[in-house]
């Protein structure tokens, strides 16, 4: 099996309920990927950045990201990302010319309210890299994947999509 | 995307509690699969058969499979299928000389009693199936997916392992 | 068994996560209490109003509560109630000299999300109601249940504690 | 608040599944009530002992349940008990004149599987103890809670229900 990077950046997939403020953080503590390598009885390396919800990501967490993405010797690397700004990281990452093959993928609805979707868009991510051998910024969201220029976020149904399909 | 046929043979996968009997049994209306696809937000291309623990499979029931398996006009197509005979059914599709890609998978826990290792090792198996363009019989589970020699089930520890490694 | 009334006001109890805004919203259809029952092996008789967080609940509310308790034939009821202003909610019932047993629960964290301590409150109101045979205004949170005086939140902990202890 | 004491028996309520051996099996951690502690956010006083499936429990078994009692304080106690001999353990309770209020409780789907119907049922049980003030021996199941010669399992349904009911 190929080695896999896991680089976490935060967004709905990591978010919890805290019940004192009422509201859904990020959970710095990142426990969502922990329980998922622990219940599918398999191990991950995991790095865990910017800890934000994807809409507060700045050209500063990308260039963060990036530099991550250098410094690693993976060829292999999963990227946890916010939906609604999934896509432009994906633009970002493919204008840099990397060597490397990259699949990002997230969820609608937090591991931790319902762990389904996330567990699901994660884990087809992993098959999808492991079966890879051409170099590229891949998305893997709501039983697709591909090349990120193919898939993207319909707000309003709330799941991405292929694009142009008439 | 690539259309992929799903044969869902039963397997702890698809196991319930039956409070009246007190026991753990297939679900012959198999709603684990529906339900993932619901959560997912995609929608599943699936046949129901056979719909027993695979330690009462018979070849009756592998012959039944493989006739499936022949009607069908999928290339790519996932078994869900119990893990303690996964390996005696992978060599019986290998041994019949299939011009398909298929990979197996299933779960050590129930979906209805924890989903995210059942989702997990599905949703690899779709990754990996979307990607793949030989055709061969794959096992995926527990974060491993490959050509089904080199991922063995260890009963001890209860979960599938790359074989001979030492 | 006595026939309890539950008026249903909303509040964390119903919080529902909403994938298309992702946030938590009060769940109009109050599919918790319906789940509760259902898994309970029981019937309840409900009566949804308000369906408000409790810091946005208005005096006409209070009014609008008022009114359905007095129209109820039943001497027992449970009022399922944001936890923030319960206490405004109890001294309000208690100033209105009902002749009638009124337990009110609700939950720090929604029944969608975790399921426990909701239903755990909700069924120690409904044993204590059980039991009970003086009228009053009562609460019941996280295994406290007694006059609405004497259980208080305490926000910073996140939970309902006795008053006055030190 | 009353001191509440718990004796914990085993029973369904404690079943967890061992992907190992594939069956439920009574959790000799006993881990259901510490998580349904935690997640109701208060405590528990409780003693372990015995740890079976309820049919298993034997004269000896009971025997010890009994001494258990007698060597405790506590005015006020919750048996949690397998619901296919709960009847039996709560006459033999009976005719043993302790000076206690006691109510047993239990659950037809393992809190691990499912834990609402668990916890609701032993939620009910602590309510009804706060407010109880007559000594004897109760039952605590799918929503009725009153003296055990009233409650009885209807083992084709699956659930308990009022005896003598036309």
């Amino acid at each position: 099996m190929h080695k896999i990077l896991i680089i976490n950046t935060g967004g709905t997939f990591n978010k919890k309920y805290n019940p004192i403020s009422g509201d859904l953080e990020v959970d710095q503590e990142a426990e969502a990927l922990d329980s998922l390598a622990s219940k599918w009885l398999c191990k991950f390396n995991i790095i865990n950045i910017i800890g934000k919800d994807s809409l507060e990501m700045t050209n500063h967490d990308r260039l963060e990201l990036l530099a991550t993405i250098h410094q690693s010797n993976n060829e292999k690397i999963i990227i946890v990302h916010g939906t609604d700004t999934m896509h432009l990281t994906a633009e970002y990452l493919a204008d840099s010319d990397l060597e490397k093959q990259i699949v990002l993928t997230g969820a609608m609805v937090p591991y931790s309210i319902d762990p389904v979707e996330a567990t699901a868009n994660f884990a087809s991510a992993c098959g999808y890299l492991e079966c890879l051998q051409k170099e590229g910024i891949y998305i893997a969201m709501n039983g697709l994947v591909g090349p990120y220029e193919k898939i993207i976020k319909e707000r309003q149904k709330g799941r991405f999509v292929l694009k142009n399909i008439t």
